[in-house]
């Protein structure tokens, strides 16, 4: 069997939200049968790349997501990410899919999934803290599963929130503003968090009842974008438990989250009542990659179009 | 940038022994500054199945090779290999390179360079025990590097040695012969072990003085192949020390053994004389697989013909 190869600009092109979040429930739904294997973080000779590797199995798709991060880069992206699959009845590679603009949306799928099954159904407000390429990828697919009718926009620099907020409307059609983060965090139905803090970006007494929170950033040993107090009047999700725990948002309580796909799956609860606050971890796994991949293989060869 | 893909019809067609002995002496003297990251062990969802991701950097190369092992492929070899490149200035995927067939040149090379390096330069009986697909390799490769006159074959089952020794034959054109264990140990100047042993093939007192041995199948934990009483009077190298005591041959003793590469770049002594017998493990390191992807993909650009 010939290997397919999917480039960069191909599978840019290829991806929308409403396949990142279809390859996002699939993959969540495996989770919970499927193998995820050990992340591995390397770096090029040059100081300060990065590389992780996310390998997983689940039904027939087995395979890897080399994602990086060269922060010099100036004429492309930081992030990248080259997604392989291997052939489950041979081992032999079967595909490869360069898939750095996809990433995005496969990342803001799995906030996404979250928000369709967690937030109140008439969650209005969407408050983003973080102005970052990935927070754009986020108000837009979070503004498809929820009624969002305004856009509340935290920075750090105020003129990095002015644009952010110009580039929501523009991308979205929503009416979008900066705020100071007490104000965003207190009006939200919907918070989500798209940072790289290493400390709670808020006070967990400004969460009103019946939030939906999504922390999106935490994705290693030492992040962290929530108060831990939130956590006593809050139900927890995540993607992956044992990774929430050790490297995600949860790595700074010992109260174990549910899985996502436990939820999606019927055997577990999701939002308890209208007051209820619910949070949600993303910090990604390899099946979120690879039905991604198989999505955009599907996709390039005509299946789903 | 395009990436650039090699197939495995194109890599089988380029690779050969002068090729992958230059890689590895590449590999071998950049293991001492590049970096390796931890290995990987997974499976697809068919029990049995097993992958492997070795990821390091060096120089300008940055990548992961992802080695597969299916026990039940018919048609194709059950093992496979695919390499992938970054381009070192931007992250992105810079090549794949399918590499089956060029993984078994690029252990047997591990092994000439050892053994051009270590072994006396009169050794003229190659012992090879093992009598498995890569086990060809190692005797092609070998006799390469040191005048061998002729083969003995030591193999559990009668005939697959009878059958593995004309196959030497047939592609070395040296004398081959089987032996039972004890006669192949004892007549060997160089002794090669290419198992998937758990236990010692032979018996210490068996090696002669001079001999030298080159350990190249234990890459797992509880594998082995040599007696550790062999390590109280031989010289002990090996490719990656500390990957070497713990998933290598090396393992089963506190010795720490001298990199290869310290050999090669003057640092270190190699044999001490005639008498010395020298050992050498081989568990396979990522900057092997990186620098013989490099070196297909120049020669499949014209660079190297």
């Amino acid at each position: 069997m010939t290997p397919v190869f999917l480039s960069e600009s191909e599978s840019a092109a290829l991806v929308d939200d409403e396949l990142a979040l279809a390859a996002a429930r699939e993959a969540f739904l495996a989770a919970a049968t499927g193998s995820i294997f050990p992340v591995v973080i390397g770096h090029s000779s040059t100081p300060g790349t990065r590389f992780s590797l996310k390998s997983g199995a689940a039904g027939d798709l087995v395979g890897v997501k080399v994602g990086s991060f060269w922060p010099g880069n100036v004429d492309l992206p930081r992030h990248g990410s080259t997604i392989v699959l291997l052939d489950p009845a041979t081992g032999r590679l079967a595909a490869v899919v360069e898939a750095a603009a996809a990433n995005g949306y496969r990342t803001a799928a799995a906030d996404a999934l979250a928000v369709g099954t967690l937030a109140r159904a008439d969650s209005r407000t969407l408050t983003v803290v973080g102005t970052g390429h990935q927070a754009v990828h986020e108000v837009r697919a979070v503004s498809r599963v929820r009624p969002i009718e305004r856009v509340l926009v935290v920075g750090r620099r105020a003129e990095a929130a002015r644009s952010f907020a110009a580039e929501v409307t523009a991308v979205t059609g929503l009416a979008a503003e900066p705020v100071d983060v007490q104000a965003g965090v207190s009006a939200a139905d919907v918070l989500v968090t798209a940072t790289t803090s290493r400390e709670p970006l808020f006070d967990a007494s400004w969460v009103k009842p019946g939030t939906h929170v999504s922390a999106m950033g935490a994705d290693g040993p030492g992040k962290q974008e929530l108060p831990v107090e939130l956590y006593e009047r809050a139900s927890l999700f995540c993607d992956l438990p044992q990774q929430s725990s050790s490297i995600g948002e949860f790595q700074h309580t010992s109260v174990v989250p549910v899985a996502l796909g436990a939820v999606l799956a019927g055997e577990a609860a999701g939002r308890a009542s209208d007051d209820d606050v619910t949070v949600f971890d993303s910090s990604g796994f390899a099946l979120q990659d690879l039905t991604l991949a198989a999505a955009l293989l599907r996709r390039a060869s005509g299946e789903a179009r």
